[in-house]
């Protein structure tokens, strides 16, 4: 079975975050990699549409009863019912978690991938976590600096 | 976006349930349907493997926190960690559900699809369910008698 | 801690059901056992109105985003926002199981408690499951004749 | 029914998040709320123990199958089963979450509580979490100085 890459990223992102995420999409789909996501709007919508773009497999994992709200380039749509729980499967589902922009429920997904741990949390211009003395964390997520790189980490698990 | 068809059925399950998944999953990739299942043994393994046959789409959705146990012919698989909990999941992301055979774990699917309304719910050699008088309940499920039936069923909702 | 039994039945239930389920409700309580139940309507709100009545602990455990639906007998409620996925939830919390009335989503329980295993799985006036060839299960259900049957089986775990 | 209040923290804390978290404990069952927390050691263990001292009520929602590794001071237990997805069902059933010390499952849980929005996030010696330029969050927690005021602010929504 093909590597399952989890990009993750807000609902409403920027247009930088937009474009990012669509170059992640068709790298990971070029690299043969399927890619899980959240299946909705912003930085879920446009990595899926460059997945697909590359004749990708993009599985996106809803969090309502329907699939209703479900963006139109997944090649298959999980409904879960399960509201926020969800982002529980997208991180477990993953290979390697690409988190792109900011937003509460983009960094819950980092933290669950990294309170699951074994497997690379890459993010691309995301917010960043300091400790209680308020230094970067030891057991740190890996920083990219653009989609082809964020990918490389993805895939390669290491620079 | 394709038809997602749910299939159902026992990890342990006869060589008739075994033979009958097989050409359900190979009649549903034909008809360019997307196939979900529990990803495991099973009828869930024969689905799997006739949908792959015909090159069709399966998804896996699996209980545990890994892809251990997941069987060779899933497309992509979600891995839930949630359980038998997952079988909502199953059940909601299907347009229609098809159990084969009989197992308490089936029979928890086919309750949660008539539990959740509005969608086929087709049972082939499964249990049968009997009122508080002893009588098959009005608001049943449909029984088919073949592996054809019960695809024609679940992509047509009627006979 | 407590022994914890887990009161299952329809949103919408005879008169009799809720009778019984208000008796079983007031003998789980009588004997120190904490009651888990979908906290809704019906057969819900019937056993934790029974429980309370007797000063006994129970807790609801509920599908939705919010309190909204909550009877107003529950000492605490546990917020899911998981859909009927929450069945799974009640069924794993549970020392044993009663079953009260028929409906899907109380079937999805009972069958959900015998893939569990390991507890009893009591039924009082619910529906009958029968195997491929029309007989009564090997490995089946317990059956209730009164609510003091039901509570003694499931805290004894036999008759 | 009463107040709920979720108290969250790491498994394996300091000395100090530990006499923090069972005074935060004491305090909320003496105001008469209801504790719900994950029902583990460290935080959640040291919270439950401070409540029960006060004859409070604390429900520990676990991740796994079982009630193994439950802690001994919890009123009741639930049983997800569904691993760190339980972090979802802990904040959607709290009016007011209070999260003590710092880690990924903590910082998860904060993130949740934040994505849903409408109630108070407190944290009391926690992590830090800052925007892509490196400023806190406009829409940020509530910082606690001590367990009172950690308390205060949970159960009043503001200083």
């Amino acid at each position: 079975m093909p590597v399952q890459v989890a990009v993750c990223g807000p609902r409403h992102c920027t247009e930088q975050d937009q474009a990012d995420a669509q170059q992640v999409g068709k790298l990971l789909a070029q690299a043969g990699a399927t890619v899980i996501c959240g299946g909705g709007t912003g930085v879920m919508a446009a990595v899926a549409a460059g997945a697909r773009a590359e004749n990708g497999l993009v599985i996106g994992i809803r969090p309502n009863d329907s699939t209703e709200g479900a963006n139109p380039d997944l090649s298959a749509v999980i409904v879960t019912n399960m509201g926020e729980a969800r982002n529980a499967a997208i991180v477990w589902s993953a290979d390697a978690v690409i988190a792109i922009g900011g937003s509460w429920g983009t960094l819950s997904e980092i933290a669950l991938a990294k309170r699951r741990g074994g497997i690379p949390v890459i993010t691309l211009n995301g917010w960043t976590v300091l400790d209680h003395d308020g230094n970067p964390l030891p057991d740190t997520t890996l920083t990219a600096d653009s989609p082809q790189d964020a990918v490389d980490l993805a895939l390669n698990g290491s620079r």
